[in-house]
């Protein structure tokens, strides 16, 4: 058992005494995750600067005390929130965030680990560019690199790791890994942050990031179209790639159970289909471009390249096509998840498999539960231009025939072991591993992955004492 | 020294008498590099299948013998070429070229590590897709994974990893890592490809990749642009990528003393500037689009914007605007290394700074040159759009004040100083680092990632045996 009350002493001789959070009722709020995790802090302590991060692991590493780095903790998988064994130390990066420095002809923001996305992209508003990662969260840069944020936009412009030029981390024993590399080509061996991007902060603290930013598209087209079958979305998203690759931002695709509960429980959200029952699915086709409107017009270029694609054999599984505005069609989307809630339990996944296998994988899982869980809807929705559908199933608890922790588990397992082993899918498509996805990671990552993850863990951070996430095979 | 004749026979029991090849006027071809690289082999060996790489891997682990993967050698930094000794066994991928699967809806290609660059768009081709890396030599996939090849389109597309979904190596001891990972969107933990991409083969042979393919554009628009200065050659990047970053896809710069042997020596290439002298410098600027011409007129648009720049402040840099037909400009820029080789001796550079930065960079070196190295011509032209320069430096032998070696010895460490830590640069943008560029890997490299080398070597190479490249501390 540590001592709270000598480190707490130690950390603010060192840092000052506001850097450090010691009572319980401070330490509420770097318990509990935004939407997930829960458990209990020694102390949270707050350093404003890298220098002053690692003074703090040089502290932590000699006296072998645990750390959760954290963000803005919004994070799905509980991956930046501390365990529930009161041992472990909050290291907030919330005051890490004084360097903003914007690069407009290098097209480069460098940031401190502790910068808000938000803030980030009201600086960089001025320079007419924007970090690309759009979500519904409001993370912190160094947050982001360590789960490598996807979003809704990936398909035109990737993830955290493709718009990631350069980083700077503390390991576990306080040394400071300058890798804020500004340039777009530099192969000079491994490239060291691609060890950061995504691995829950467990090989170290992203106290600094040089990101690659983009021009802010000056127009915007989108579309809901119907669609009578999963064939029928990817016909269309093949089709619609073809020609507007360029300008193509987003594809999401909604399922029918995933959309009547949309307009059931918002009277003010409009359906496009009125009182008919919607089709197998609706795509919403969004494109933007920097191009100005006089050098293209993107709502004409979207109905006509619909309209080609209607009259063409592809059409036939095409059901309707509704021209919009882009806020009232996302207002859809961004409301199904809640929605759903209201329909009794839901069990949300994460899941991603190739495009091309979308409809399949979709229809097993259907299947699947039709034939061992009839009482569980599948109301799924998900980025399909990127392979990515947040399968999430819905039932009455009071139709279950064994209790709800036993049936999560159970379809937990069936699902996953679908996507993973039948359609070379992911358990985590873009949420990342944490204490969530623990033994999805143990059970589907080949050993020599675990072995090399074993292996930096020894060279990093050799007493294990960064995160709660285990990437590595079991002890 | 190991028993040639004894490894051969073993091997060809292994894998049939015509994968093993012994004499030495078959071992030529496998000896020297395609530009750079010479050396001995002890044996060549072409496997056909990843079975039987891993055959030969373990064989090779058990006897100690060193192995120099090898795909199409054009790499330019010797990296896969074996070294003088005479005891390395040349793994030749030649015949490790069998799988190559297109999935047109996932956009990804499967293929085997030595398919070449060429046989895989060949067959893309059919279904409107290419892999969108474009370079002068026709490698094999496995050599541009190990050298994270970068290329004239970079602006657009990115380098190879940006366009890596899997990979599968086979590692020194014969172990199989497949992370054959077909998902644009998967974050489960270390995304182990990562390790292998830009790593000279150091950490496993590639015997296989998923690659993200693209629509192959419909339409392009070329112009070249007379530039006063560096800092007129920025700003006009900067204006043109706000409009134009969709379909902006090169952003080649010329200087005047890299662009007048051109001409000199080639008279069926149109000099635009007629008899004039050109400016200081001449932009190449390429956008190209999957958007049909009905939709956007690309030639117009780019004319229209190069007006209004002229027209704006900002146009003041501007000496000349020439709209034209992309394979008359690009005629230019592929010619310039061979006009300046017969200008002199000639020392060429692969070296990237930030964007912002190059036109002071290039103006700090040509500074430098004329205090110290007044014989010396500095020929400068490279990737402006990525911050990449190829500074040709170019002199007469025999107004050099000391023997050639010297003189190059001391530019190199001169140039590549001022680039390092002068302008936050590297050594190698885009070539890698392999044996012609390890003094400077040595120099350059931070210690804690040169630690982390030698960790992921133990792990996975632990005696040493694979190539030439030495990534870590000296020994």
């Amino acid at each position: 058992m540590h001592d709270a009350v000598l480190a707490a002493a130690d950390l603010r001789a060192m840092l000052g005494a506001d850097a450090v959070l010691a009572e319980p009722e401070d330490l509420t709020r770097y318990e509990s995750g935004w939407r997930y995790g829960k458990g209990r802090a020694l102390l949270a302590v707050r350093p404003g600067t890298t220098a002053e991060v690692s003074k703090v692991m040089a502290y932590c590493h000699e006296q072998g005390l645990r750390v959760m780095p954290q963000g803005a903790n919004t994070g799905l998988v509980g991956a930046s929130n501390p365990d529930a064994s009161g041992e472990m130390l909050v290291l907030s990066l919330e005051r890490l965030n004084k360097r903003l420095e914007i690069d407009p002809i290098n097209r480069t923001a460098v940031v401190d680990g502790g910068v808000l996305l938000s803030t980030l992209n009201g600086a960089l508003a001025e320079h007419g560019l924007m970090f690309p990662i759009d979500l519904g969260a409001d993370p912190t840069i160094g947050g982001m690199i360590a789960t490598n944020t996807g979003g809704t936009r990936l398909l035109k412009y990737g993830d955290v790791r493709h718009n990631l030029q350069g980083a700077e981390a503390v390991l576990a024993d306080g040394t400071v890994v300058d890798v804020m590399n500004h340039l777009r080509k530099n192969n000079t061996g491994l490239d060291l942050k691609q060890v950061l991007v995504g691995t829950s902060g467990v090989y170290g603290v992203i106290t600094g990031a040089v990101l690659q930013v983009v021009p802010v598209p000056r127009q915007d087209a989108t579309a809901l179209v119907g669609c009578a079958s999963g064939d029928a979305v990817l016909a269309l998203l093949k089709a619609l790639e073809r020609e507007l690759a360029d300008v193509f931002t987003a594809y999401e695709v909604i399922s029918a159970n995933a959309l009547s509960p949309v307009f059931k429980h918002h009277d003010t959200i409009r359906n496009p289909y009125g009182g008919s029952k919607p089709p197998a699915y609706t795509a919403l086709v969004e494109l933007s471009s920097t191009l100005p409107e006089t050098a293209l017009n993107l709502p004409e270029v979207l109905e006509e390249r619909l309209g080609a694609f209607l009259e063409a054999d592809g059409g036939e599984g095409i059901t309707d096509v509704f021209m919009g505005k882009p806020e009232d069609f996302w207002a859809i989307r961004h409301h199904i998840s809640e929605s759903l809630r209201n329909e009794g339990k839901v069990l949300a996944f994460d899941i991603s498999v190739p495009r091309s296998r979308m409809a399949a994988f979709t229809d097993a899982a259907v299947a699947l539960l039709a034939k061992d869980y009839p009482f569980v809807r599948c109301c799924d929705f998900g980025h399909w231009g990127d392979g990515g559908t947040h399968l999430n199933l819905v039932w009455n608890e009071a139709e279950s025939p064994r209790p709800t922790p036993v049936i999560i588990e159970e379809l937990q397992s069936r699902i996953y072991e679908l996507a993973v082993r039948g359609f070379e899918g992911s358990y985590s498509a873009e949420h990342g591993v944490g204490p969530h996805n623990q033994r999805f990671y143990d059970a589907y990552t080949p050993e020599p992955v675990k072995a090399v993850n074993q292996a930096l863990k020894q060279q990093l951070d050799p007493k294990g004492l960064l995160g709660t996430t285990r990437l590595g095979p079991r002890p």
